[in-house]
């Protein structure tokens, strides 16, 4: 960490500054340019609250060297993380796929969609049972009988699973029943449910929140992995910006980013980001281009009648059509389903 | 709500999509007009997932007429709402302040606090117990502890309370000590928090997530009012936007909007919207013309050494000013403190 | 268009809309529901201020049904447009390419640039000669001398031509030695600039503004359509979010949006959107591969010593690996460089 | 300027970074902590292109310390900047309320407009003759005729005359028949156009651009200033966010930031930022509580029928009703009208 002090700073405002850093057991380094003079911080920084620092005399502002987090770090880590989840790895040398239905409806409903996905190609079904909505009035989720019916999908077509948690409950009977958790955008700085996802020890896809920096979502990874778990993967869906032409803005670059910052997989869900079933497969096929890990897609028998993001379901045969025509895209990229 | 044809859309579809909505007991009006064919529904539109109409043959897109929140709209409440809590009513005629620390550190340091923000006027002493923070190596708050300081501040300076909770134990727990639980801003869409906040009877102060539109906002409300609760306060704290010289935008127009569009009472926290102590003057005096129902401000006796946000903390001295300089604006606007 | 009638609108308010807008010669359509009327007008919507029918008595709010561009829109023009530029067509078919250095410094760097980004592929070589910079003391553009060595390059490697114009005699003097005018994002609501770029007759790249939504940006271009000139190619180039890891948030649903709204070509600009060049890479291939009809990239000979944007701006060896792991993409995606 | 190298950096690459700035003229300051090690620069940094420095072997980020605007920057110009206009001085002295119709549309509705808010205590009448509109389709303005009308309006009734300007010829006829220029948020970045204002000598407004930080605007203003003209005022009109209730986001805070790093007078403009007539007398009085030095309000004598923002204009009586209810928030702040 670096503080700046203002133009007209002293000699004795230095010294001050420069005091209390060191009487935490920390060195400091000073730098006297022509107009600032800079006092540079050398050690653990998490000895002092540093952002208080800024309150004393002429201090013009602090700034951040390194970054906060440290477990989910490139630096730190370099070789990137595979997580294993069922029979399947996600990592750098797949190309991970979950499809399934927004929420879990029907025994009937999830079996025909696993089925349908599964053939496809899909390692993964998803499907909510625990469904966050933003009116009180909509359809809020089968809950534990949701989870048997995935419970049933997997044994009967060698499907991983993977359902989205809003709570402790949520985890317990998760994880009797499916392979991996979700936490949801909403819940991303949801810090308690966060730590309990770490203690499960099951592997953890943490979507990234609606207003979430990367370097937030990072943190938020930290929270998982601190726990002594760890099994995270990212998921880019979608983040809220002015433009309305599309339910959020697809923020590819941050796998890009990602990809720089942190040894996590990253995957990319383009149904929630877009909102709209046709913009699904172009951006499935840029995700993989671009380095994704893998891709979160809604997949439904019957859109029209969906209980939940129907707009946004891609039926079977368009998820057929994306999955055959990515395959050249996943050959490109030095991958396999 | 009203669904939009496409330019070239055949009277089979238009019908199709009028049987579609009449099969479910709803009545549709048709409105022909020389580009585009418009059909409205009327009834109530909980009995159809609606957006699933959009997938229909030729529609171009729906578009919602009525808001989706009814408890919290003013159109069918449109006597403003006054909250009781303790010894105070929150409502139009008052200007409720709400200081303290950002958390609760020792039981000198909030017993300290509470003696001061009471001399200088404040009707409620907050202070945080269990603390949401960016990164898991931040102090995470003294929980229980803290709940039992804020109980004791109460009785020694006949003060209201007011504690943030970030899950059912913390609702538990407060229910107990304190006058007011605190959903904050990434909580605003923990639905299943909400419902528990809204189950507890208790009032609750509901802050604005960090990207909620305020409808988002107001459908929040709506899960705790629809528990049968209808003791809810809003806060503006500022949403994310590009803009970095300041932590957050405080967005003081949403206090003109939710005047407005709900009859709730809505109070601002400049404190964290800006998160620098030296606007956190200028910006109350502002949210008092502008007509909020009252303030959350952030009050430290020593925010040099604070465990958190002493940035943007005033001093007892800052405070004290402030409000005696408010005690003007606040006579201007008709409230009493 | 539709007025929606506050819930308790009297029959005599209602009244008093429909005989405002008929007086202006468009009819209107009534449709009551249990708690809404709404009125839905047909006609030519240009023959009233619309916006100023919300200020009649117990109107609640004006909802647009029609997009306010005409001759960029896909309704009306369902083919897509293909802009011949020089020796070459931009559209559906292939995959422009246009790359060269952020400012023309020299003419030696120029021609150099030229002749590598051609044997690469590009069909293109871009420069700007007139810079619109953050600060008055950056480089601001060699002016009418950059053009001449943009015709030079022309004329030595047959690569057609775009240059940035920032005025009138900007367009004026880019009329005499270039193929191409471009729009930058910062003028791109400059609506005196569009007007007298349509007057120029030649094709225009008119680049997304920072903050802009895609419907002003099809208002945009209808500015420079609606003076005669049909040749306009949309460029996505990062739009302004909250979050700062990348320089601009790259919206690729925006070529997905895009090619659903507009008959226009729309290419895609990684290297201002990102700000870094190693994420420029990933994020063309991911374009061509969501339906991109062409890529701006920034090349340079000697980035640690450019003039301008370095730091994205891709050596010679890196843009030519590109182009080629690229021709699988553009292959897949059906078209031809 | 510091240079953050990457935790594995040799020492070689560390001297390479130094030699390369020191070779410029300018100084290094080494500081090596446990986990990174950063060289802080000091002399000119206008001598090199800082950004390519980041595109060294090592080189982890590049950290700007000093702000790139000088002659708007309060560090070295502490006195607030009086600003004198006509016959009155725009600074913080004064309130000062800038009131008129968004445009210019007929001489007789100039002229009542003028006299209306003359006698409520404006001391400007604000009027657009030369509009930017989002449609081609839209109301462009009178022009130069326009201009006729302000200055007729001047001498009726001694107000001081504002009016936009989009292009040079607009300041040139500006120039001669009205006091003050304004520039509109979207030529904030229109930098020919900025440099124009600067070389015309006349005072401007600077609005500031929909999507431009506080830093950006105050590098536009930079522009001004440094073609020798000092006489810029800052306006305040709302940024754009995701949020939809209001046009805009009005950003109070951005008073608070320009006071304390800028010299500059600053007003903000409700009328713009809301888009809605009935948040315009809160969010004035609140503008003035949170120090502000000024308002431009759109005032119209029939919205209804207004060519342009009729949905934000205040009617006389409303303006009138404002104004007096302004006058205790004026006298509060130590300002007089």
């Amino acid at each position: 960490m670096i503080i700046v002090m203002k133009p007209n700073a002293p000699e004795t405002a230095v010294k001050s500054v420069q005091e209390a850093v060191e009487s935490k057991g920390l060195e400091t380094h000073l730098s006297q340019g022509k107009q600032v003079t800079i006092i540079g911080i050398v050690g653990d920084k998490n000895k002092i609250c540093n952002e208080n620092l800024q309150l004393m005399p002429y201090v013009d502002k602090l700034v951040p060297i390194t970054e906060s987090y440290k477990l989910t770090n490139k630096k730190f880590h370099p070789e990137p993380t595979r997580v294993k989840v069922g029979n399947h790895v996600i990592g750098p040398d797949t190309l991970t796929v979950m499809a399934g239905p927004c929420a879990v409806e029907t025994e009937d409903q999830l079996m025909l969609i696993a089925k349908e996905v599964k053939k496809a190609g899909a390692q993964f079904v998803r499907g909510g049972a625990y469904k966050p909505r933003t009116s009180p009035y909509s359809f809020q989720g089968l809950e534990e009988e949701g989870l048997k019916y995935m419970a049933e999908a997997k044994k009967e077509y060698g499907l991983n699973t993977i359902c989205e948690v809003i709570n402790e409950a949520a985890i317990e009977a998760s994880a009797k029943y499916v392979d991996m958790l979700q936490i949801g955008a909403r819940n991303m700085q949801n810090f308690h449910l966060l730590k309990e996802a770490g203690k499960s020890g099951m592997p953890v896809l943490l979507k990234r929140g609606l207003a979430a920096t990367i370097d937030e979502w990072l943190n938020a990874a930290e929270y998982i992995i601190s726990e002594g778990n760890p099994n995270v993967v990212l998921c880019e869906r979608g983040i809220r910006t002015y433009e309305t032409a599309t339910r959020n803005t697809l923020d590819l670059s941050a796998v890009c980013v990602v990809k720089e910052k942190s040894h996590l997989p990253i995957i990319v869900d383009p149904s929630h980001a877009t909102g709209v079933y046709s913009y699904v497969s172009p951006l499935a096929k840029a995700s993989v281009a671009c380095g994704a890990d893998g891709l979160m897609i809604e997949v439904h028998n019957d859109p029209e009648h969906a209980l939940s993001d129907g707009p946004q379901s891609l039926r079977f045969s368009t998820f057929n059509t994306l999955m055959q025509e990515m395959a050249d895209y996943i050959r490109l990229a030095g991958r396999t389903l």
